[in-house]
Formats: structure tokens, sequence, C-alpha cells
């Protein structure tokens, strides 16, 4: 039998849209099984700042909807440090803290990992980043609202692209996986898609952009995840203009508001399953594992496991598509 | 080796947000495989009327980002009788039709499979409909789009709530099934679900509410499936107020605007990838199947097994969720 | 030169978006101009009930994007009352505040006068409610918002329209004014508008339904002001029914969902305006007045003329437009 | 009395949201009061290729909620040849129309008055520009949508700005005039706002934001319209991260999707009020002239006094606001 009194929770690395929904119902669902519950701010610096604030039903009202993290995120180097990591758990200790919850990425994941091993403190990580590029999940908290605000940007521009003949580069983000770019471009039909993954040489770009002028598109859009070997919208941008003379081309870089935004209800359905999920994974005495969305079921997977080198694939039929479709 | 020469697509039943995407998967993918596609226009009442067009690259331009259905859906009777059959079946020679991809529910598969098993000719069902009713897909086409859409009303009547100390009850669609009312009571936060699959009683509702009132909240939120045994958000709201007189209490019919709507992320990939799988699978010789998403890949069902009577099942934890999280 | 130290805000009567936009006007306007400020919560009730707190700086950061209003509203009867006005009076002094910025409809604008005329306490009013129906600003705070979250709904039901060949009926706030049916009717192509300033007997309407069948309109969409004279969208729909049997209908409620969401730049910037305006007002001496926008300036207008019974006139243009457009 | 019997009705230079509302006005306002209707593509090369098209009260069906414009616009050199012209004459009299509506900015009003100047052909423009920067009306068609996507785009940053503590610098659209750059900043309660009307050095920039960092704001956003004279947001954030090296700066270029979406509630409606004005003006016998809006009515302004060079001037009380409320 679990004999865990008070559960920690915190966001940590880049925030994304359902993590509120995640802290929410690991609140609850821990005060429903009767332990306490604390809210670690700005994630293990908060740890190490002793910025812990005791949590309510109350506290977690109204929070569904809102983007960000009411607990903050701050990346952290002092964790990575013997001395951090101390003061880390001396806090926890003089919180009575007995068990974390932890929401973010592969980073945090290796601090909670380490951490968890040292101190021999319970643990279950949740996967929450927008870019939906970690083992263990079909999907990570955030990448499905970030795929509907890129795609409501495109097709903003769509419109105007319509009108005026003219060929658009969309910087989305993914520096390391076109999870984003490749759904994003799949689901706003963008005529072109550079990722990471694929090594797109601007010479086969043009040729593309090419062909939908012989089939008399009138307009064309490129999607760059800001990870493609090119260099970035702007690069590739000017590189096709070198070269391709006819089109008026246009950039729009989007940025941070790719993180924000109120959650879409994929993401706060996800987020209420991963939070509830985890909870009770840590007072059935699981620890070091992180939760995870398999066959539209959470599954739990070793935090060894899931951070091991693992070739990332993207869906072999949304690749086919992506040029069969276009 | 598949001998088909032309495909034909057309949508039956309710229309579901990213039935414009699959439509504009079906025809490129099968102009890409060297096939013909014709479109038939208000599902099997334009076979009989022979309300049938050519698709070609173009004609699908620029759809995916809408709601609706370009082909039109429609009731049809006639289908049901062997004369509307072979009427249909006459029209589909005469336009040198092959094979066909069905979407809609239930009802229209079921007159795809009837009607295949007679004229031989190949049929793919796609599952679309915002009830997420079907056997053999994680999600049907739209479902998640709609449950969007339900979750953004309700945080705007959330916002109001939170000025005024009110009870608001709010009907979603849902004849047979507490789908969208279960993830979308969850996704807002709703203190009350009223589902078809779970018979609650007034007084239990109230007794729900009475402790909402007890814990301080300031507003509550009831969802009500307009398949509820009690018989819709009016006759709920009226039957509370008979006995709870403390609340000012207003009622929200959602309705068809359920139905519409710019499809999400979600439901424009979906539905690509189930028009991809559903002309790939008959190119290879399949017939009478339905395509569906499980685990996060495109799966075939038998129609026959699709249409067999599934005790259909509410996920677990989120049954569990909607009340601890309340 | 004026003496006032201590400024309140506070909201009343029914909430609009916006709002916060101008509580937060206030706060920063007059903590500016070397004021103190303080929020009433709940409006009357508040002062009543001595339900008032500080107001910094900080304490409205990151509201102007939120619906609803953070000081709450309630409707308070106790006012009314010589002992409620005097108590509230007594609050007020007990608080050191000097003079009042009142945020809502007529009602709020008729308590604010009485009570400024017995206590001699400076007051100005801002016109906050969704309904457009106040005398002396051309647009009220909120309308802007509430006509766009009615047009959304509409394009959605039309998306399903477009697809089915049936007729909507939707019913939008108005109980006196029909502002929102009139303006979200012409916005988003309606058949037909019912409103209260015009008396739409039921023959008229399903004879406008019978010319647009004619024309092979596939859809019809009618709005109906909740204070329509037939009665509201069910009656209306069920009266129609009885006589034209053609079409399948189907009735909309949209209720309190126009009463929230974020508010749109038209009405933050408007909030921002009146309430920095009010401060400046209040600030130079003057009181008993309402700000207001007109041709794109604010204006102040005597509360006693505001109330005054004025004919409400809606956009001659606008009528013209609803039966030559549609 | 007016012997028109065919309008043409065209849209011109940069595309705004609601300039199909206004051409759908035109089309049915001509038709109700008898006149044939002709749709020029892509503005005036359209007129010099003759790509000329009738125009029926179903072609304008279901347009209104689009963005964009279903004519599309494209800029035309030749058009300012006497040749070009001539050309456009001759098609307009092969076509047999008597009177042009011309929808756009400037550029658009110049071209026409010389053309009606010439030819003596009666032409109304309507203000189409999202830039807000034209004489005679209060607003243009298409400000308004705008500003609201570019605060819903603000919205967004500030959630993940509330959550880490960075500087975010956000480009929006203006290349003469701040007024999308104004508004959008007020209505986001952006910290800092760069115009082209003000001339901003970047070391005030840096003591704005160092005050805001001693008040201890978690984020500050700065926005930047394109025609400020630091050169962008990406050399405002470059020239700010040189001297001021405590946070962590992100750009977002919001481009052209600032052009597209549905119009909001406001432009459809100006949209239907400017077309239908500009038809009864040419069928009163007006020419020459433009539509505006001037306190909430639809007012007249002769184009040569549009077209003389007014000192345009951002909104007092706006200017005002910026620095008090941010």
């Amino acid at each position: 039998m679990s004999k865990i009194k008070k559960i920690a929770v915190f966001t940590s690395g880049g925030d994304a849209p359902g993590m509120n929904a995640c802290i929410r119902a690991v609140v609850r669902t821990a005060l429903h099984f009767g332990c306490e519950v604390a809210g670690i701010k700005q994630g293990y610096q908060g740890m190490i700042d002793n910025n812990i604030t005791e949590m309510s039903r109350h506290s977690v009202s109204n929070i569904m909807q809102l983007g960000g993290t009411i607990l903050k995120t701050a990346r952290c180097l002092d964790f990575r440090t013997p001395e951090g990591m101390q003061k880390a758990y001396d806090n926890l200790k003089l919180n009575g803290i007995d068990a974390l919850v932890a929401i973010g990425g592969d980073g945090t994941f290796t601090g909670a990992e380490r951490f968890s091993g040292i101190y021999n403190i319970p643990v279950i990580c949740v996967p929450g980043t927008i870019d939906n590029d970690l083992y263990g999940s079909d999907f990570t908290l955030g990448f499905d609202t970030a795929t509907n605000t890129v795609i409501e940007a495109i097709d903003k521009i769509r419109d105007t692209a319509e009108s005026h003949d003219r060929l658009f580069f969309i910087e989305v983000m993914g520096r390391d996986a076109g999870c984003i770019a490749l759904r994003a471009g799949i689901a706003s039909g963008a005529e072109a898609i550079m990722m990471p993954e694929k090594d797109t040489a601007i010479i086969d770009l043009i040729k593309t952009l090419e062909e939908g002028a012989a089939q008399k598109k009138s307009s064309s859009i490129v999607i760059v995840a800001e990870g493609d070997k090119n260099g970035g919208a702007f690069n590739v941008a000017k590189k096709v203009k070198e070269t391709f003379d006819f089109y008026d081309t246009k950039v729009t870089i989007l940025g941070h508001l790719q993180r924000g935004g109120s959650p879409s209800s994929f993401d706060r359905i996800l987020g209420c399953r991963m939070g509830f999920a985890a909870v009770k994974a840590l007072l059935r005495g699981e620890t070091r594992k992180m939760v995870g969305l398999r066959s539209n079921e959470i599954k739990l997977t070793d935090l060894k496991e899931a951070l091991t080198d693992h070739e990332f694939k993207l869906e072999e039929d949304l690749l086919e598509m992506a040029t069969i479709l276009a």
C-alpha cells in the first residue's frame, strides 16, 4: 500500500497548452484519494528556491481553458549540479513532499530520472510539449492545439493567397522534429513541406513550385520547420527568389504564438487523463515512469526506456500523402 | 490486380466536419493512381437521380478548410426499395463507375453493404459522423471538431457564469451516445453530465449541485445530451427548478452549430488518411470494409462486423474522472 | 481643481465583454493621476455588504482578454430602499471613497443617478451591455463581441444548412431591442429577421421563405430575437411547421454564450477609452454623466437625458438592406 | 433620373476582409433596382484583359463569411498608360457597362478618378484596406478584422510570455500608418508600440522595458509596425539585445495572415452598407465620390478631396492611453 501523503506537481521546459488541465487533474485526483498537494513554481528552479505553494480544489478552478501554465516554467542550470539537487531535495522534505508529478519534455524527464534515482523519491512524468517528439505516447500534450493554431494561421494566409497569386513561406516550430510542419502542411493543403527529417534541396522545391504553376495553381504555400537544413523561412524564400523570379514572395514567422491559446478539447482531455493516471500510478507504488496515450488508452513507459535514443519516425502514410494530395 | 477505372465518392446521412478533406483525398489519390473519379451529389438520392459529376484535382482545391460537404447529403427512402437500388446501379453503369467510397454513419454503411452484395460493386466506407459511435475506429470524422465547438461555447458561458452565480443547462448532440457530452463535459469542467448511457435521476443531479453550492462554487454548468432520459435541457432545467429554488437557471440549445465549422487539424488529417486509405484498399481489391483509426494507424474492418450490434462503451477513466475532477 | 482622492469602480447588471478592459483603464488612469482606486465586488450588493477591495496596477494585469468581469455583477433589490442606500454610502465613507465609476446598463444608471443626487457623490457611468440599446453612445460595451459571437455560430449552422436543405431558427438575445438580431442577421445573410421593433406575422415569414424556395435557395436561416412578439424561436418554428410542411426545421437557442468570450478589439478599445475618459471626467469635476462613443470620439451625456424615454431607432439603411440583400 | 443599365464591380490593390460582403451588396442592390451587374476579375488588369463575368444573385451566395475577394485583385501597371486605359474602356463598352464600383485603397481611387475623368464613366469608390489610412471614413473595410486577428495572436503569445519571463517582438502591418499597431497594442496591453508616426529611439524603448522590469512585470510585449523607422521587429530585437541582456527575446512576423480570415461582424456590416450606398449613389447620378462611414452613417466624399494630402492623425486619446495603461 502506498504511504504517499503529499504530492507536488510542476511544469518545466517550454510550456504547452493543456498543462493547466493536467495540473488541475493532479491536484483534484490527489485530494480525492486523500493526499495533500503542493505546486512548485517555475519547475526545478522553484524547487531550489523553495517557491512552493499549497494547492486546493479551488486553486485550480477555472484554469482548464487557459493557455500556458499557472505554475510557470523556467530553464534551470543549477539543478544539474549536486548542490542544486540537494537544495531541491531539502526543500521537498521541508514541505513534506513524498512524490512528484513532472510535466515537460525530455530535459524535464532526464532531470526527474536522475533526481529520483539519487534521492529515492517517486516520480511520474507527463509528456508536455508541442513538438510531439517523445517516445511512449502517440501524442504529447499541446501538439494538437499547436497544430490547430498553425492551420488557422495558414487558412488566413490562403484567403489572401487565393486573391493574389503569390508564394508564401511560413515558418513553424520544430527544431528537431517535423511533426507540426507535416501535419499542419497536410491539413492546410500546403504545396511543399520542409522538415528536419527530410533534406529538401532548394532545386527540388523549385521544381515542385514550377509543376504547381504549370497546373495553374493560383497560389502556393510552403511550410518551413525552423529546424529545416536550409535555415528557416527567410533563407528559403531568399534562395527561391534568386532563381524563381515569377512570384512575389512573402514570409510569416509564427513564432511563439504556436505555444499559446486555449487548449483544444483533445489536449484538455489528454491533460486530464495523464494527470489522473499519474497520481493513480504514484499511489499504487509506481515510479520513474512516464504516462502516455497509446491506442486511445493510457499506458506507462519506463523513463529509462523513454529516454533511450529511439529513431523517431513520422507516419509513413502522412509522408506519402504530403506529396500526393498537395 | 485491380481493374477499377472509375471510383465514385459520396457523403450521406448527417454531415460532419472533415468530410471535404476526405472527398479531396479520395479524388486526388484516385487520380494519382490513374483512376477517374466521379462525385455523387446528395448521397443515395443523387445516385438514383443521376446527380453525378466528374471530379478533377482542381474541383477539390481549397475545400479542406470548409465545414459541411461540397457533395451535400440527403436522407433517401427510395434506396431501400429494389427499384431505387436498380435505378442507382443503372446510373453508376451509365457513368462507368466501378467502385464506391461512401462517407457517413451506420445508415450509410447498411445501404452500402446491401447494395454492394446485390450488385457486386466494390465499396469502402468511411466513418463520418460527429457522434463517435461507430465500431472499428477510435474516432469518427467530425467528432473532434464538434467537441471543440462545444467547449468553446461552454467556455463563453463559463465567463458569464463566473460573473453571475447562476446555473446553466447546455444541450449537446447525442441521441444514443454520450461521447460529445462526456468529453466536452470533462474538457469544460462541467459540474454534471447527463448522458443516454447513464440514467441520472434529477434527485441525484440536485444533490451534486447542492454539494457544489456547499463548496461555494460560484456557478454550475450541467451538460445534457439530447438523448438523456429526462428529455433534454429544458425539461431538466424545469425539473431542477421545481425543487431547487436558489439558482437562476438558463438554458442553451447548441443544436446544429455543432455540425459545422472549419474542421480541426485532427479531423482534416483523419479525413485525408481515411480517404487515401479507402482508395488504396479499393485498388488492391478490398470491398465491403470500413476504414478506421486504431492506435494512430488506419485499419480495415468488415462492414458486417462493424454493423453487428456491439456494446458501445465510453472510456472507463473518462467516466471516473467526470465526477472526481468536476 | 478636483479634490478626489479615491475612486471606486464596479460593474452591475448583465455582464458584457469589454468590462475588464474598462476596469483596467479606470484603475490605471486613476493611479496615473495620483488617485487611489477601490473595486466593489458584485455591484450595488457589494457596496451594501462592504465587499470592497483595493486595486493596484498589478491587480488588473492580464485581464483585458478575459470575458465577464473580474468584479462580478449581481442584481440588488436592497439598493432601491433608503436603508440600502444609506448602508452603501456608509461603506463608501468607511473606505474613503470620493467618487464612482459605474459600468452597466440603464438599471445601473438609474441607481447611480439617484444615489449621486441624494449623497452628493460624483459618479460617471459607462454603458456596458451587449444589447446596444442605450442613448448617448453609438455602441455599448460588449455589443461588437456579442454580434461576432452570433455570426460565428450562424456561419457554422450555414455549413450544415448548405449540406442539407433545411430551415433553421436561431434565437438571439434582445428582449426589447433587435440590434443584435438585425446586425447579426445581415452579417450572416439570414433569410429573415424577427425583432421586437418589427411585428412580423408568421404568414409574412412563410411568404418570404416560399419566395426563397422558389429561388432555389438550398437552405434558410431565420433569426429570432428573444423579444419577438411570436414568442421565441421554438414557437416560431412550431407555427411555421404547421403550415409549411416542406422543410425539416431545427432550432438553436444561443442563450448566455452571447454574453461571454474574449472581447473583440473594438470592445477592448472602447472599454479602455471609456474607462480612461470616465476618470478624467471625474477629475475635472464632472458628475452624473455617462461617457459614450459618438463619431469615433468620446462624448459626455447627462444621465438625466440618457435616462429620458428616447425613441430608439434601428439604422434605416440596415433595415432596408435586411430584405434587399437577403 | 439615372439611365444606368449595367454596373461593374471590382476589387483592386491589397485584399481585405469584408470585400466579399461589399461585392455581394453591390450585386444584389443593383439587381434589386433593375440594373444588370458584371464582375471584373483582378481589378484593372481584368478590365484590360476583358476578364469580365455576369453576376447573378446566386453568384454571390454564401460568400459573405469568406476572407479575400472572389473577384481577386492584381497590381496593374498597364492601366497607367493611355493605351491600357483605352483597352479597359473598350472592354467596358463591349460588355455594356455604364458605371463602376471600385473597392480598394488610394492607388485604386487614383486610377478610378483619372479614368472616370477621361472617359466620363460614373464611378463610386469603396475604401477597402486593412490599414485604415484613408481620408473620409472613420474605418476602412478590413481594419476591424485585421485588428482582431492581431490581438488574437498576441493573446496567444501572452499565454506563453506569462509562463516564461521573456521579451517578445511582434511585427504587424502598417508601412505608413500605425493604426493597426496602435489599436492592437492597446487592446492587447503591449508594453511598447513602435509606429511610423512616432520616432521611438531604441534607448527610450529600453528605458520603458527597464521600468517594466522594475515593476516586476513577468513579461513584455513590443509591437513593431513594419514601417517603424528602426527597420522591423528583427532589427529592433537585435538592437535591444545588444544593450539589454537580461531577457530572452523572441520575434514573430505576422505577415499576410493579417489580411485573411473570416470578416468580423463590423466589417461585414460595413461592406454591406458601403456596397449598398455605392449603388444607390450611382443610381441617383453621383460620380467620382467615395463612400465612407462617419458617425455611424454613410457619407460621400469627393475623390479629389479624399486624394488630397491630408495630415493623417491617430486618435489623441489612444496615443495618451498607450503609455498610461500599458
